[in-house]
């Protein structure tokens, strides 16, 4: 018996080409977008007023971006990620549509990639995940590549694939929400007056603010995108304490950054990122942002930034590697995003 | 002074053939919904997508089955069990209509049985409960009894009246909710392939995930609920810990039965149930499943488990007994449900 | 660098006359409602039932009057209260509409008063807030004044300005929302006998219930309001632990205040308010209410109770003042508020 349970996949039981279609289709509500207020300091306000998203061109605010992000991401943890020993990166993430209440999004996967790795006992699988809503329309697409572990070292090692990716996408990769207008935005009611042309490239921002997390409040975030790992709930394993999700960690950081990028509304690209470090309860998770490019777009009065978001707990702000080039080791989080914001 | 506030009925209060109408009916909406899912590990597909549901001959997604329990069971609470000494057991509870976002639900309770135990400090009442939506239309009954203190112990006994229940609902007892179709049922979707016909009596089923209960969870689960007994919240006369809802245990459980039992969508009937043991936060609850007996449904592509859902803490999946009859320590729940699964 | 983050205003940077419309609006919708069953023992049916709130005269279950109050307190957080030493009192205070699942609030504050302190380092800020919806229709407002830091010692005094402020709001001050009508209430749904002519003045009320508060409850319910004062959540400067919000103790107590006074449906009018001392998570809130006036109004079957509601930890019910005049040490709120009950 016992059988009908999920072992998950094995780094053995992947090929690539293959296409996962994730279970656990899920329909969001002005639910989800409450419980996202409560989880996370978010105040961005163009999640947080139909009217203030109205007024941008858009028919209602969205459901957050990450929202949509984890919801998509969670239904794929039973199928990439149950026996992963890493999560090693991400890239060419793009949100294509907006989420909307209402909505159902499902998941697919596509593997992409695999080397096995040297010692035999682990190997490498890309994915390029996508997130879909009732009517099949995409709603967003990352790449991610993940150790996992074999079942059998003994198995033979496919060949090796590894996709090309790119290291950061162009802003012509950027899809801009359709209808979104920034020439009528209200700098007041969105908390700050930096517009696109008040960031430089290379300027650094320290969002002063921090948050201790709290055991049950990750637990609820996790499970709010039936992100089921086992490391994340089940301490009787764990002595050292939960391991925290690390997207609860990108969005307390991208809640975080409101304090200086209060206009930098919507998240539309991911370039890249790593989990630096673990996160655990009783962490006070602060984080801080550097411009790392700037671009135009087609839409009317708006701008992209290209951030990179760091997320750090106990050291400075700007601290980010050391001279080994590592990671020092409050890092937690080094994040390559583009975001919208108004000329 | 003082004389406004609710001192709860003493087991002298109660009559056979009374009927208590209980308090604060309740609106649920997307946000219980979503509570939902951020407070239990609950992936059950027909209760998280509408386009799932649809695909299942429903209008939309109802509210999980439990959490229409939770919410009628809490609003009894002060009118059943407010003096109760020990919840002690459940039978013929039937679902009897789904609830919607937007119905309001109301509870009525008869009494239908009483009997004085023999030290003449506490009896045993028995109640049928009924669930209301706003259109007076019952969603769902159940039978429980409690044993409550007297007020006075020198109040005659009344005379003694032992309900007749089933010791299981009939498959034909059992509401198949109007228009539910598993014809088209999508398994991968769903999250498991395992049909009706894969299910064996006798079969056994370790859920495998666990979960460490926290006390910030249990206490906003309960009070979702609006039940609001003073020994799920108050540490000050609990230095041993607050007590966590027994529905608390129960939804964990069907909930982590997800993994193994991904198909049985609908909990349709409860046939009895134990709160075997008390959990305290910082317990890691997980569950087993024990099929019980299979029944076919008139509904089209649809089935019938009876499942014994046992809950439990620090012990081997399987454990339920010792050699003398008495749960096992660990045991916290052994619930008897009917559930709905495709055939 | 890092001059993009806000510092908050310093007592120097207020002028009286001065407007000050406040960022971030927020749309609510049911999850807001669900979050405030699951953060606070809520149960006046008006807020929990829309049949309910329908059989008053309403279209529909309002937003609860205190999640109004604090979706706008949390508002002002940034502009009024970043630099408060202290938050010394409130005035004024008056519900002027419902808000309703689909609106959306923004708020703003004339400075209506200024004092600067007599040693020169700190001053006190009045302002009057008021929360409006998407149609720029008022639905609340209320006086609030603070101890603000200056940023610079050596910066000169302003005229001090004290504005006049009702003692306490009069009867016919008080705004009935439209429709309003108890003539048909239903007491046992509501669940409690006890109609406004059964209250006297200087009547006491024990509440009974006990709340111990956890750190991510009162993180929650904090941040759902998007109010992020520092003091809130992070532990990193705080080893004698979090200060719990204010706004959490009163939406606790009026809670908890539904024993007894489960038919004070609505709040129309804050008197007065002092939080008398900190509150930290570990502590068992319990509340008591005094009737301190009532008067007629022009509604059909709609009364008013003037309350004190009190919430305190460790002591007895009733504590309030010592012998020194001064709020005993449990005392964490001493409320001045009208309510509509039926008559």
């Amino acid at each position: 018996m016992g059988t009908k349970t999920n072992p998950g996949r094995f780094f053995e039981d992947y090929r690539v080409g293959q296409v996962i279609d994730h279970a656990v289709p899920r329909t969001v509500s002005g639910g989800e977008r409450a419980l996202y207020h409560a989880l996370y300091p978010a105040r961005h306000a163009l999640y947080s007023s139909d009217a203030f998203a109205q007024a941008c061109g858009l028919p209602a605010a969205p459901i957050d971006d990450l929202a949509a992000f984890h919801l998509v991401f969670g239904k794929t943890v039973p199928d990439v990620s149950l026996n992963a020993v890493a999560n090693l990166g991400y890239a060419e993430g793009r949100w294509l549509r907006p989420v909307w209440p209402g909505d159902t999004l499902r998941a697919s996967s596509e593997v992409i990639g695999l080397k096995q790795n040297s010692n035999g006992k682990t190997g490498v699988v890309y994915v390029r995940t996508r997130g879909l809503n009732q009517r099949d329309e995409a709603v967003l697409e990352y790449c991610r590549w993940v150790m996992v572990r074999k079942r059998d070292a003994e198995a033979p090692a496919p060949e090796t694939v590894l996709p090309e990716l790119k290291k950061a996408l162009a802003p012509e990769d950027l899809v801009i929400p359709e209808g979104l207008d920034f020439t009528g935005y209200d700098f007041t009611l969105a908390g700050e007056p930096h517009r696109w042309s008040d960031y430089e490239i290379g300027e650094t921002i320290d969002h002063v603010d921090g948050v201790t997390v709290e055991e049950a409040e990750h637990m609820m975030a996790t499970r709010l995108w039936q992100n089921t790992a086992k490391v994340h709930f089940d301490l009787s394993f764990r002595p050292e304490g939960r391991l925290i999700y690390g997207g609860h960690v990108i969005s307390l950081a991208r809640a975080l950054s409101f304090n200086g990028l209060a206009n930098a509304q919507m998240v539309v690209g991911l370039n890249g990122g790593a989990h630096a470090g673990p996160c655990f309860a009783g962490d006070t998770v602060k984080a801080w942002s550097e411009v790392l490019d700037k671009a135009d777009t087609p839409a009317p009065g708006v701008g992209a930034l290209r951030l990179r978001l760091v997320a750090n707990k106990d050291g400075a702000p700007f601290d980010l590697r050391g001279e080994d080039g590592r990671y020092l080791p409050g890092v937690l989080l080094d994040l390559d995003i583009w975001v919208l914001i108004p000329k």
